[in-house]
């Protein structure tokens, strides 16, 4: 085990750049003062918010770049001006050559999964990245991939995702067999997209030794927890999570106004305001914020673009315990092992 | 206006056949006691469970058939048993025969959007029909389209289902120029897959005179009621509505346990109960059960498959308005009128 958990921050990714980035750092910090952060950005930005929390100053490094990736570029466009010098690059570069242990980006997705590719590597034999999520449901957790990696999919990168996937709920949860299922519009199996029929068709009958597949699921048995891994391509899997979050908030922003309507409620709402608290905690969907990259040969955290300090930090906290309890080379492990059965039986079965 | 309501409801469609059905229709009667109705299904199943329910009984008719739309059935072969003479095509037949104003169905979509075809017939220059979702949000309500009917789709499927939902909102929501959204993965223009972005391009360049194009919106802006009208595809848009009332449902559940903690907790509910009544009334998936099909010559409203009778009830009760409020052809004027524009436009930005 380590003795510090080294993070490397790309500080001018996402909507809001480092005045978001800093105080997560700082915010994540408290929680785990193990940690020393490594900065990427232009220093006329970054300094001044640095200086501004001393405590976190004192455990940080900043390499300055005024290279930052547009929200709005194409993968392509971003790694033409941005390889070997944008804070992207540079923080993935980081954990590339052992100066990190791990690196969070709210930075333009496609370009992070483009320049991840090139500057990290892929674990042998997987084709592409995906972005598995932790999702909050009725029964604990499960892990929802791909939430935006790769768009457009064929049945075969379906599989790889179910394989990838139960690794990483079998280290996660520490379970033998996790159970998957396939997201569909309907449990039959006539239903849906073709590529997922046919991906589904292979599940079936491919007989996986290390999960279980339990068929198709519709978008309310994610929640559920009906399965405890949910496999999906990245555009569905994308608004299946962002529309849940607008949903939780929605609701968030009901309860509020109920519960200023009357006295009673007012009184009421004085009453119960610890279960209250309890109930936001858990439905408030930073807490859930955090991507993790699957499928590549380091640990890359992805934040979403939108979030704030506390979003942010909770993206930071899911690297940490990637580094702390070493979780992603025990599901690279289990990704190269079970990927060698996966193609097997999909062979057999296909 | 007609003096009575005719709805014809296919008894035997969805997860609990006749068993929701009645009681849902008794439920619905209750509210409009204007309706009438038509059951198509089994005799010795729906005659029993209608002479429980004298009221509903008094004013219903059932006609008897046999065959019932399995929902694991391929369109096509519905269609090759079904068609004539099932439960789902009869009620459909009433509609297309003018002997009933709507029809409800719970049953296999795919099969009731193939026989809403055969049977009722497309508007003319609609190529494919789309279910619309009244979606709550925290303005109002937004449509949502197509969440189920046609799975897979080109740019000029969506620029229709921005005309055929922007028809719906001008007339529902009573406004001259309705917003709409294309959902997407990102607010960029370079993101999303290839049919979103073309049609994005289509809907700026286009400048539609019927409604105004926002540009793209994610998951969490259809709670937020960013557009009044959300464009996306059937199956992302299917998962997208069942995960937030999946999570509806959850965070239900976890209120549920919340209150039932601590005694202050449960004093508080006590306090606020007519608060959480109306929240839980807000929060119900049920009540925003029933999505209209646009695109026919006819009034089809789709239920839940696995809806309950209050969710049933729900989808009845939309029928009910559309009808009252002669809405299908007010929509299907402004469809056909705007069809014609968009298309001229959509050739002009093509």
């Amino acid at each position: 085990m380590p003795d510090k958990v080294r993070i490397a921050l790309d500080a001018m990714g996402g909507d809001h750049g480092a005045s978001v980035v800093i105080p997560a750092a700082e915010i994540s910090l408290t929680r785990h003062p193990d940690s020393e952060f490594i900065f990427f950005g232009d220093t006329a930005v970054v300094q001044p918010l640095l200086d501004a929390h001393p405590k976190l100053k004192a455990c940080s490094r900043l390499v300055h770049t005024e290279i930052a990736i547009k929200m709005d570029d194409k993968p392509s466009q971003a790694l033409r001006y941005g390889r070997w010098k944008s804070s992207m690059w540079l923080s993935l570069d980081a954990v590339k050559k052992g100066e990190a242990d791990v690196t969070v980006s709210a930075g333009n997705t496609g370009a992070l999964m483009a320049m991840a590719r090139f500057c990290i590597k892929m674990l042998p034999g997987i084709e592409r990245p995906a972005i598995a999520a932790l999702w909050p449901t009725l029964k604990g957790e499960s892990i929802v991939l791909d939430v935006g990696a790769t768009i457009g999919t064929d049945a075969h990168h379906l599989v790889e995702l179910a394989s990838m996937g139960s690794a990483m709920a079998r280290i996660l949860f520490d379970l033998d067999r996790p159970t998957v299922g396939l997201l569909n519009i309907g449990v039959e199996e006539v239903k849906g997209l073709e590529q997922v029929r046919e991906a589904g068709q292979i599940l079936r009958e491919g007989n996986f030794p290390h999960f279980d597949y339990i068929g198709f699921v519709e978008g309310n048995d994610i929640g559920k927890g009906t399965a405890d891994v949910i496999v999906t391509e990245g555009f569905a899997g994308n608004i299946a999570l962002k529309t849940a979050e607008g949903t939780a908030r929605q609701i968030g922003q009901y309860l509020k106004s109920a519960m200023a309507r009357t006295w009673q409620a007012k009184i009421g709402f004085i009453l119960a305001r610890n279960a209250f608290r309890a109930l936001s905690d858990k439905m408030d969907p930073r807490k859930a914020n955090g991507g993790v990259f699957l499928g590549l040969n380091g640990i890359v955290i992805k934040s979403h673009g939108g979030a704030d300090a506390l979003g942010y930090a909770s993206a930071i906290d899911i690297g940490y315990d990637m580094v702390r309890y070493d979780l992603l080379s025990k599901i690279n492990q289990t990704i190269v092992r079970d990927d060698n059965v996966a193609k097997a039986a999909a062979g057999a079965a296909s």
